[in-house]
């Protein structure tokens, strides 16, 4: 039986977030059922999530947003991140946080970038994810990032 | 059947918000019937929600309310949407959020015209929703704004 | 059959809260069954709340407290609303959170007002919410406060 | 039958605060049966507690901690605070949360007093609690504190 | 029976804090399976431990992480615990976070250092936790930390 993903994402953001979800699943070549479901913001997603899970049965679901610069955008995040644990914890399925915060770019080139890749990388995982407990094991503790430069290994 | 919507509000407010939800849905044309509850301020808000949908059968609410400015106002806002989300996530159903914080306008009719605008707006998106998960992906990344002028799209 | 009223209050309060709310409920009127819980603090309020809903059979209950000015306050308050909001949640009743912040008031006489005028408005608010969802209607957003002043309705 | 008062204690606090809270309970007279349960910090309390309600049948518990002074300790205290009152919800029962901050003393022979009479207070609140709803209302808003002198009612 | 206990890491640490809860377990000489399940980051925690209680049954869990110096980080590490807490709260089994913050220490060579020996510890807590709810009776309030140095005793 096919694998199934869901994406959830949001009018708020400033870009479609949810193409390069997809182009990164097609490139992979897996052969993946998508179920996508748009909501106006990032509050939206966590019961957004929890319905592509409950009733579109996916197995693990790329929840994308784009949280806006100011402290209430900060605050929205954050409450949409407790909501996304949450419904993770009531389905026992991972929901990937894809959030890109608009702050985090100096202009809006960077910003697309850091979406693109943050939402490829994610998706990928998801996929990975989908193999069992062990497909990540590879690179744990490998400094890896989503979005920027991978960090820098420590050692004794 | 006909959809329910539910319409919580607060005595709270300092305008009747309800009434730019109400007429944006009968501007709609759309057969639906409402059921309203009214309480006396934000934190009463996500139980009122959850028993529209739960006793009255309403398959979307909104939660309209207008936090004030001070650091407690915010965090009593912070707390009502957590809770909101919490009974998203308990009944599977959509609670749109419309919370116009007193301090986002430089005066008072400037605050009656996001409340109007981000009110009717979301009334709106419920009607959407309503419709299924892909009713709102043709404004998915499109930097959509309710209350506010929508934000630039970014590109590659 | 008569309605219960739940009064969870605190010995931590400066004031013995639950006279003004016992006051109000008498004042009005309406026969009603009190049932009343007193716990050492605010952080305690939340299940002594859910108690008196599901083994007292309280319809709707007041919470009753007065928190400190210290951070370390604000933060207990902010736990005991969150947990308060949750006991609705999870029980679909009521539980009108009566906090007066010990700092909202220039002295002591004035802070002795504040919680009385804030909880006897509120124990009103319990009488009119047991009527049922629209009793509350005609003062929406009528910029309603307890404790302090109402706000001046905005217009277009 | 007796009842059984649970205590969960830290590897992690500077003092042994279940012996506080033990003599208390010798002191009382009372005949109670005690279930101790140690964990390495005080985010191990939340669930500690609940076994101790849900394994050990527990009437009552007292979760003991002494955080640190640091940001980021105030945020564990904050989260094993939330989880606390989770737990109360879950199982209907009090859990009397005695945590003394390091630095709310001046220096440790007060950290000492302060760790000695809040816990032992709370053990017999816990005491109180046990007989009854209305066993503490004789003290309700008399500004009652554990660990610091008793805050001064305020009249009209 | 052997006991089993979960292993939780991210590919966002950067070193494998997992191998030194390896070494620890193996060098204690304890009989105990290993269940290892790699997630991205630290918000993909939650619901892994829960997954490895409630379908590897896992008795106890580490979840491992090391959460970076930004203020984001905090508030993701901030998630994580609050879901940490929950996913103990709903499977009532002991988690054991062990995060290392990477701005706690003044290079890569000491962070090293308190990842291996926190990891090393806590390793050693859950053996002991494993054993029963006295297991670590003998350690309660004499100051234990993990990474750092222990805190001094305070007395009468």
């Amino acid at each position: 039986m096919k694998h199934k993903i869901g994406i959830a994402d949001t009018m708020f953001a400033r870009t479609d977030m949810a193409q390069f979800a997809l182009k990164a699943i097609y490139d992979s070549g897996c052969s993946i059922i998508i179920e996508r479901y748009t909501v106006p913001g990032i509050k939206d997603l966590p019961v957004a999530c929890k319905k592509l899970i409950e009733k579109d049965h996916c197995d693990i679901v790329l929840a994308l947003s784009m949280p806006g610069p100011e402290k209430i955008d900060k605050i929205c995040a954050h409450e949409a991140s407790t909501g996304i644990i949450n419904a993770q914890l009531q389905t026992n399925k991972h929901i990937l946080e894809v959030f890109v915060h608009i702050d985090e770019a100096i202009d809006d080139k960077e910003l697309y970038k850091i979406a693109e890749d943050r939402t490829k990388k994610h998706a990928l995982n998801a996929l990975a994810l989908l193999k069992g407990k062990d497909a990540l094991q590879k690179y744990a503790g490998k400094g890896k990032r989503q979005g920027h430069a991978d960090a820098e290994a420590i050692r004794e």
